[in-house]
């Protein structure tokens, strides 16, 4: 098995293959990805759909001095493959192992992590740009963006750039009629109208090549003439939305026939300037299963497979995400004002339910997290209760609409941040841990994090019944229940769980579970910890934190968050506020660097972010304040 | 003088007005935005560019329930003019006077207060659904929206999405072809060749009249026959990139014609679903030095007005922006790795100079922070050492791009953030006070603030030899130099400028002149208080932060920025870690909520962000902690 890839130790291997042995290629990286499915969770649809496209690449261009982006960069396997990496394949998305994006640090064919949709025409202009100047001239630059990814607003903002460049610079849309859901809007339409196009290549350039023999001279009916010929030129064309912006457009070709590709390429690598080359790919392509439900299988659980036909291993338990979708739901059947929106999220925040019960107050906007957080604040404005319901790492993608839109109006927008924290295998670019910090600088806005699955609903009940701005971060995991009289949530009220009078853990999120269980676990060292669901990292409580410092011997803050700014530096300003001494406050959260990927228990254990982790903080604090000694506290 | 305008007190009242009337409206208008600028800096050129406009706008519509956003909102004058506002408007960027954005607070006519470009349309698609859903059917949503804002990736993910809508939404697309300074890229050459359409309407839609009785079938050469049918009628229609995304174009039609304005505005009106009007007008139309000159009239100095000329009331200080402009002039000259990348901010950030004599590594992408950040970021993995200079607050646009594309690869971009703190007569929009709490909170950025003029210089020529991302940041003020010997910039160090026991004062920024004038009257009072150039919020001067609470007995920090995880929290974050006590340390700075818009020296004064604010939080730190008498410390 992958006999032929199994020998691949550089991509400038493909450059000798023949059609048949890039064929075979293609079929064993296929089989080297479905075989990865049945032991791993990991991105599968879109790289199944990338194979060929990646094989062209790799055989016409020497990619260690020409220059490969891959948008987003879930669909980077299948490069992974050709690079040198196919033995440490199996480790993809483990700690330790392979990123399941670029990553710089693994190989020179790698130039960025991404994991962020948009950016690579962006950044393929800046190194057009640089390479230039350093004098590397006759290189090409390639960024490969999906049709997803592509209406992100930033890449409107490279194209309208790229018009500088004379020096070669290709950008390949590669058109699956997918963002991660089917994708929506106004360029999807206009996508379609191109793939609908019937005529083909050559009979195009030929009707060209005549139209351009017609002479265009001075007075106003021959300029008519000539509008009326670029007319047709244009209808013939096809792209007409990319050569307005300067790109010169070519397709659409079929992306899963390798010898075209390479034509294709090799054609418009001749070049100077931008190009804009529109490639059809089918998403999951070569596996049916895949192929027939491709949001499905962009990131399916393990299963296992027989044949072409596949048997799923389900987990039956609740995230919450789950909890939040159920809230949404609840906050949509009761009180007509509200809507929901979403960033081509609808699956990765499980709003399927919501989208077919309230159509019409579910808005899906694409990959534009600017737009959605804009058109929520136009809708508050208008007098809706708006939810955003959006990855914590992708709500810094509308930064300055939180500000401007919503936090400076002081508008009633609800962020649901889901993947608040550490999201596991994705890696750096998908951890939410920046939010606590970034949200709670401005004015106006709530900054909240549910101590376990009740409080979703609760919070979000106050968000949606309060006169300004919310946020609830919630994690990527399971949810749990915490037994107890669940007190209401009011503006900058902590909820005390269990009472204490040697130390306090001050719990900001789901790590209250992690909490209590410790404080369980010290009580029987003889230690009686309180421990406090502080609910809101802003506005802070700041009797909670008086009483903390006051009546018990030390405090410990857990966050799943940036140790700078965060939720246990909200209390140390609010003690320092108060007057308080905060050499009896220890934060535990994450330290001031990038978390590899890895699972999410594995990560929290690392970073003492667990039952483990808190018991030993809160002993050695002991030590120190409570008069114990070190071996009554172990 | 302004006879009609002084009797408007409702833009209800245009309706019924004739041609003339609105004609000598638009004269008293102009009138009375030339006699404001004799007495006070303001937006100028653009609000002479849309006085017909607005006039067309609200002698079309009511927009007490239609809708109306002016994008980017420094164009909001004739606006206020007419909307009940004449009386107070020569208050307008004085402390308590009228702003110089759009403000909810001051009138029903202003929905969002703007400043940031690019917005208005997300705003209006979200205003649209959100008066659909609340059962507000038959009104009508207008952005206005200059060229130069247009480009803004926002713009085109609210197009993608607004071909969901089927009620009346209008965008007018405001040419003037300016950004603040000269317009770029592909857009801007694109509207060029709109512009330069010779076509009339009337004979257009003749045309296309008649092409929509050609009969189309359904084999291949009728396919291919409508193909051309379409093209030609995008030859002829123009506007075809705005039509892809499935929008109705119409125009380009002469701005500054109220009538025809008021025919067009009628006809579109009609019309469901969303549509774009193409007006050209021309920025300082009326007043032809600013028509002339629209850049410098953007925002011109007080000047005297005798006819058609002007005496402009020059000033001779040096402000910080200039001073960064001749470090980043001097690393171009010493270093052909250098660039500077600006988002239309040449006149603001003072870059003529250097693009003067830099013309290939200067690089105006327009307003399009998102891609600026991101295309420096591609530049630097090439091997350049790319300076971003922007305002503080714009850099929020490109927020998500500081943190994947910079922040996680680690890659040598300079952000020399202008504008940081409080800017003045721009109000809340513009000041740029969250910056130290949003940037500190990515690992591997050092981010800085001068203390003086010739920190400057020193800060960027450590961060162009420094291997990673580096932060300078300065507030919109005039230059002081502190005479001392400079001590070079090390990362992580601070600055020792004056020696104390008593206390000490821990500048970040230029207020540390402020704090040695304050030091200099305490020590008249017997005070000795040590002052600190902090230079670095990240990573802090943790030695520096032991000296101060070990050896003095309170320490003050002084920052323009928010208090919520600013540098003044860095230093209790660092105390916290280093088990210090940080009850004697105060926080000087700004409090959670918006400032509004005054002169610099009333706002800083207002926080006791200046040296009296400085000297009366130290007395009261000595009485408590130095064994002096409140007596004594007065």
């Amino acid at each position: 098995m992958s006999k032929l890839l199994s020998t691949i130790q550089s991509p400038m291997q493909l450059h000798g293959m023949s059609p048949n042995e890039l064929n075979q290629l293609a079929d064993e990286i296929r089989e080297t990805l479905c075989s990865l499915m049945s032991i791993r969770a990991a991105h599968f649809a879109s790289n199944l759909g990338v194979v060929e496209l990646c094989l062209a690449l790799h055989s016409t261009f020497d990619f260690r001095r020409d220059r490969l982006i891959w948008d987003t960069g879930h669909q980077i396997y299948p490069h992974k493959l050709v690079t040198g990496r196919y033995d440490e394949f199996q480790t993809i998305r483990t700690r330790g192992g392979l990123m399941g994006y670029p990553n710089p640090a693994e190989s020179e064919y790698d130039l960025f992590v991404t994991g962020h949709a948009g950016s690579s025409v962006s950044t393929v202009v800046g190194l057009r740009s640089g390479d230039d100047l350093m004098g590397v001239k006759d290189n090409h630059c390639v960024a490969v963006i999906g049709d997803g990814a592509f209406p992100s607003g930033i890449v409107f903002e490279a194209l309208n750039n790229a018009n500088t460049l004379k020096s070669k610079m290709l950008v390949i849309l590669n058109d699956n009629e997918m963002s991660i859901c089917p994708r929506v809007g106004g360029l999807a339409s206009y996508l379609d109208r191109l793939r609908s196009n019937p005529l083909y290549t050559g009979l195009k350039q030929e009707i060209v090549s005549l139209l351009n023999k017609v002479p265009v001279l001075g007075d106003p009916t021959e300029r008519m003439l000539a509008q009326i010929k670029e007319g047709v030129k244009a209808g013939l064309h096809g792209g007409m939305l990319f050569e307005e912006f300067g790109l010169k457009y070519f397709g659409p070709i079929d992306g899963h026939n390798i010898q075209l590709l390479k034509k294709y390429l090799k054609m418009v690598s001749e070049i100077n300037g931008p190009v804009l080359l529109h490639v059809i790919t089918r998403k999951g392509h070569g596996f049916e299963p895949a192929a027939s439900d491709p949001v499905y299988f962009h990131t399916p659980p393990i299963f296992e497979r027989r044949g072409d036909e596949v048997i799923i291993k389900k987990s039956t338990s609740k995230a919450y995400t789950h909890h939040a979708r159920d809230a949404i739901f609840d906050q949509l059947k009761h009180n007509p004002r509200v809507t929901v929106i979403t960033a081509a999220m609808c699956q990765g925040n499980a709003l399927e339910p919501v989208r077919e019960a309230f159509p019409d107050r579910f808005f899906d906007v694409g990959i534009c997290e600017s737009h959605a957080v804009a058109f929520a604040a136009g809708q508050a404005k208008a007098g809706l209760r708006p939810i955003v319901d959006i990855y914590s790492t992708f709500l810094q993608r509308s930064y300055d609409q939180v500000f401007q839109e919503v936090s400076l109006q002081n508008l009633p927008v609800t962020f649901m941040m889901d993947r608040a924290g550490l999201t596991g295998p994705d890696g750096p670019t998908h951890h939410g841990t920046f939010d606590i910090g970034y949200m709670r600088i401005f004015p106006n806005l709530a900054v909240m994090a549910p101590g376990d699955a009740n409080d979703i609903g609760a919070m979000l009940d106050f968000s949606i019944n309060h006169s300004g701005p919310c946020a609830i971060r919630y994690p990527k995991e399971n949810a749990v229940e915490i037994p107890r009289q669940l007190q209401p949530v009011e503006l900058g009220k902590s909820e005390l769980i269990r009472d204490g009078k040697d130390g306090t853990i001050l719990a900001y999120g789901i790590q209250l579970s992690e909490c209590l269980a410790a404080a369980e676990m010290l009580q029987a060292e003889g230690l009686e910890v309180r421990v406090v669901n502080a609910r809101f990292s802003k506005p802070i409580d700041q009797e909670m934190v008086r009483h903390a410092i006051s009546e018990t011997n030390f405090v410990v803050t857990v966050e799943e968050g940036m140790l700078h700014g965060g939720f246990g530096t909200a209390v140390i300003e609010a003690a320092n506020d108060l007057g308080l001494d905060t050499r009896r406050v220890r934060r535990i959260g994450i330290p001031d660097k990038y978390v590899e990927h890895g699972e999410r228990g594995e990560l929290l254990h690392d970073l003492k972010l667990n039952r483990d982790g808190i018991i030993q903080t809160c002993r050695e604090l002991a030590v120190r304040f409570c008069n114990v000694t070190a071996h009554q506290a172990t």
